[in-house]
């Protein structure tokens, strides 16, 4: 039997949201039906719902950072029991069998991990995200948030927090190491927290010095302009690795140089447009320009317990669904500190 | 006291090579005169030669393949000794006490290391190559020439050789691995017999299935030619690590769509103008393009020793000293397998 939910929907690419119901599918026998209590307003929700990269699917449901409350579950469900507090990100399927989900790389998938919205699951039927009132996901892609850090706080980890935990962890970031992390945003910001609680010694790099004072209490040890030219003069060849969440194209050769011998600039936010790069920026140096994509669903869960343990959330700001066009155009003007979330009872 | 020796050198960069005669410095303390036998022509001499990497020392001796034997030591040397077989690459010195020359990577010194020509020494003189009658180089940066390769095939080693090799050991190719080389020229025809020495499962990417045959016998399991668009169909997803030998602009990202999840994209040849990248690209499938330069001494020495072992040395064409102007056109044309090299018993 399927559930009728309430939820916030885009009808078409030019259209606001507005509220609507959607159906769960049926409690299967290993998914687990999730009072959603959170969501969290990522940029690329944005940029689906408006077409930004390519034909999508409507009506639209987004939301890809959701913590809730297990309400019900399946006969063959053993990781979580009702009452549990839990949480689901980008994904909700992949095919489970190639070398990449057996290595605990869901999200690289070879045959394309499912969408957590704006995709079709096994069945062909399209895929609801988290700006509704439950949704129904497989335990697999179900992860645990641990007591210490509340929901709301928790939604953002889901892909702003695992986006940045994943390339960190994999580019060895820690005592010793030296990361900067280019743009302050959603992304960012937990960038920051997360290489900070990793140990390593923490630099933003961001277009003004406007969010200065709240990078350092972020954990960031250092905190330069990008406007300003003497920014790569003074920092040539200082850092380890450099994390990009910024999707304005960017000066590769110029980030490039800001490298130690061995050093990688790795993006996880990019522009649509192709960018030019000059490969000697790369060759002097042994240089790596990298990516990277959200992460695993065991890496994924290893970030929330690291969170609780190092007491670490996003800096959120709490609104209404009735909002959520109004968080969109803050979203496209950077002017939210630093994460919208959705307070799901009020849809 | 100096020693005069006989050498070809560019007066200017619009002038054809013509024989003359340079000083070599009186042998120091820590020197090694070495009886140059053979010495390699490298595309990057002919960049040089006509300043296409911009503004250069003339008149210009190039050369840094150099493989001889040596002719006297200074006092203090104690790595060789008179008629040892020794060779000289890219570098004659470094600063030998930044972290990188610490880290046996004098290639990235960071003060730059000083070229075998077209630099300036430590006391500000002009450095002079490999196509003359003799040199005399700090024992520091002399490698030795094990028995088992001859001197004219073991030349091209101190450059496309070390080019090829350090790359391939630090993106760990070997048993088990998919590796591709990207052209079949001078480094490209070592990669593939480096690569396929290594253990690992070699692929030559060329513009056309012209050398094939000539790939299949350096060591290559499988030939493609790069103007056929099926080849990047049929190969998506393929390799572990692509060596990219080539200095024409490639479409980087249909080359990265040839990776495997975290594979790497190296590039040891480029282009003098910068190319369009689409950083999606590397987010998916946590993709790295790097570059990398020459290699260390020590990696160098590791790299002769390796090829003594396994029966390696280039493929080459010998020549006369007055043929080089000759050689530079063929080399330009692409129509040499796959490396000129000097006997400099004829300048």
């Amino acid at each position: 039997m399927t559930t009728t939910v309430a939820a916030y929907a885009a009808p078409s690419a030019k259209a606001p949201l507005e509220r609507t119901t959607i159906e769960r599918r049926e409690v299967g026998e290993f998914d687990v039906l999730i009072d959603i209590k959170f969501s969290g307003i990522c940029h690329s929700d944005i940029h689906q719902a408006r077409e930004g990269w390519g034909e999508a699917i409507f009506p639209m449901v987004p939301g890809h950072e959701i913590a809730g409350v297990v309400e019900a579950v399946g006969s063959g469900v053993t990781k979580f029991k009702v009452g549990d507090r839990v949480g689901v990100g980008c994904m909700v399927d992949s095919c489970r069998e190639c070398e990449n989900c057996e290595a605990g790389l869901e999200q690289y998938c070879l045959k394309g991990n499912v969408g957590t919205y704006n995709a079709l699951d096994k069945n062909g039927e399209p895929t609801y995200g988290g700006y509704s009132q439950k949704i129904v996901v497989d335990q697999a892609f179900t992860v645990g948030i641990p007591e210490g850090i509340s929901l709301d706080e928790a939604a953002p980890l889901l892909c702003a927090g695992i986006t940045t935990y994943s390339p960190l962890k994999h580019w060895n970031a820690g005592p010793g190491k030296k990361v900067a992390v280019v743009g302050l945003g959603g992304l960012g910001h937990m960038a920051v927290k997360l290489a900070h609680a990793l140990g390593a010694e923490v630099t933003v790099l961001s277009q003004s010095l406007r969010k200065r004072e709240d990078g350092l209490k972020l954990g960031a040890d250092h905190y330069y302009a990008t406007s300003d030219q003497e920014t790569f003069k003074v920092l040539a060849g200082t850092f380890d690795l450099i994390v990009s969440t910024v999707s304005a194209p960017l000066n590769l050769d110029a980030y490039l140089s800001l490298l130690k011998t061995d050093g990688a600039f790795v993006n996880v936010g990019a522009p649509e447009e192709p960018v030019a790069l000059n490969l000697f920026s790369v060759i002097a140096g042994r240089k790596t320009l990298a990516g990277s994509g959200i992460g695993g669903i065991q890496e994924t869960q290893e970030m929330l317990d690291f969170c609780a343990e190092h007491g670490l959330g996003a800096e959120i700001e709490l609104i209404r669904a009735d909002q959520i066009n109004e968080a969109y155009e803050r979203v496209l003007a950077s002017d939210v500190r630093y994460r919208f979330v959705i307070d799901t009872a009020t849809i």
